[in-house]
């Protein structure tokens, strides 16, 4: 259970209710994931993060796919369980074969490991490396 | 500074010179990084990170770029300082644009914002989102 | 389930007792929350973890309900579900309206978002933000 | 050094210097700190980021200096340097005292502690705590 | 539910099941857990991994109660539930009394604790601390 | 620099001194290290720090330099540059060996890597291994 509950159509908003169609026009499904409805009680909040969401994850000069495994990674290391499941199920969505996820897990993984003997050596930066 | 001494070629061991030179062979410079000369104070585990990293972040169904943009995605959110840098400085070196920096540094924020809302809402995962 | 079984009051010693006499007394409340249960396996652990928790979420130059949502931003941060769910219903007990609730969601979601933003870009500090 | 430079006036494109400008007459200070100049390397990004700060960090139903220790917490848990001398030396400006500061520390510090003994624990949430 | 299916025996390729066998032969035990039934989904990322966790943890300088512990302290401050779990579990097993997991709770709580204060305050390393 | 000052003990109070002299007998030396002088600000944090550190890392069921790798281990998976040093300066202080050191630092790596893979695949934590 969430923090707080999940907004069903019936209760929400007429500005709830647009962000909602929104949604659903944007990704050409009749269903709206619990994230949106549980943050529907905050109706300025939902309209700000889909906006941004929106536009941040289309096409550009980085293709849809490689976007939603960009949101995996960030999401595993923070450890957002919703996040994982929810981006996973849009990556296949978009086509990410079990070859990618496998290769997706392991970079991953050695970014984990990296991170965690850099951190415990405090590697100093070296000069070439910096803008 | 660093918690270790780093380890110049003049002091290394066999073992650990062996493992410099096919970082030097593999990424075609005369240059070893500071990681790989923190580590070598264990040659076990300088050996058996290299061999892994080589492997992994190698050609395969993802590009080596995209590797290197989800290298960047991890280390950010366990904020890695040196990672961050030589990654970035990688993936610069294998052609990533200013606009896909700029959209690779949108997605990380948009899902750190998002792994923000999404855990202290504790939303529920669907069951359609899962295996 | 935990990975330790929860004490009930039938089970504890006197000195856990004591501790739990005194959450009841302080919260005016006949509960002792999963928490505590779970921490009496080391009734000294147990006993100093709570005087300082008294202690630090007293009132003082800073009230109650803006210390449970300093609570909650941190515990988000960690992603700690059982903390986010007992200190978001803590500060609802305080006072804590569905406004405040949205704008406490929204500047974790802006904290999180520049975060990644600064830790992607490593933004040096100014001598002027130093003490 | 940042993995970008810092965009100064100068070269600063119309875009960039109306966001600029704007922080200048929010905030009555002749300033624009470094975060803003490197993220300015993508003008949307620059934009739609300082639009929802401005936004998210204005009085509301929570006051901005609560606002500033909350942007502090969170970006204490993640280690976040520059977010937290930026937002510490920002709740300075709007009053923070010394004991406030004090206890913020000892609310952080607190919630660190039992966010890693939940962890530990992996305590059950009650139902109590749920919306 | 993981984000992938759990592989039985009888679906696992020769290669899966040679890791399986391993498992089971080095642990002294019919069970292969659930990590590796999901990793299995990539023979050569389960390979490697076990490959490398058994190399790891395998007595040496530090004895595998010890290395347990310190498995779970990172997985603590990560959040890694199925990983808490599995560690407690196998530190239980190689004799980890009620008396030290009481300690090992309360360091990694104090850890967790200072880690906080030291960020919140950003406290230059000495010198003297560094190699 | 530090988001405070450091005190010195010329403008110590009573009560903050009597802590820099307890610090000073219990470990021995005429040593202050810099968190303990950033903590002074708020007298009654440092003591009940400093009383809760002496407390938790003294000999127990867990040897002290145990204790200091558990504090390391947790300090990297947060990313706390001054608590990395100053309690790998205290393990070595301690007795850890370079060998324990090389163990160390794979034991936490390998906990990286198998935490990023197991929260990517979010893995069902089996009935046995919880309490």
């Amino acid at each position: 259970m969430a923090t707080v509950s999940l907004i069903g159509d019936e209760e929400a908003s007429a500005e709830v209710l647009a962000v909602f169609d929104d949604i659903r026009a944007t990704r050409g499904t009749d269903y709206v994931n619990n994230f949106w409805r549980a943050l529907a009680h905050d109706p300025a909040l939902l309209a700000a993060t889909w906006a941004r969401l929106k536009d941040v994850m289309a096409p550009g000069a980085l293709d849809p796919l490689v976007k939603e495994m960009l949101y995996i990674a960030v999401s595993v290391a923070n450890g957002c369980e919703y996040c994982i499941h929810s981006h996973t199920a849009a990556a296949r969505a978009k086509g990410m074969t079990p070859e990618q996820h496998g290769e997706l897990l392991a970079v991953i993984g050695m970014a984990m490991q990296t991170n965690g003997l850099v951190s415990a050596l405090q590697v100093p930066v070296e000069d070439s490396f910096r803008a």
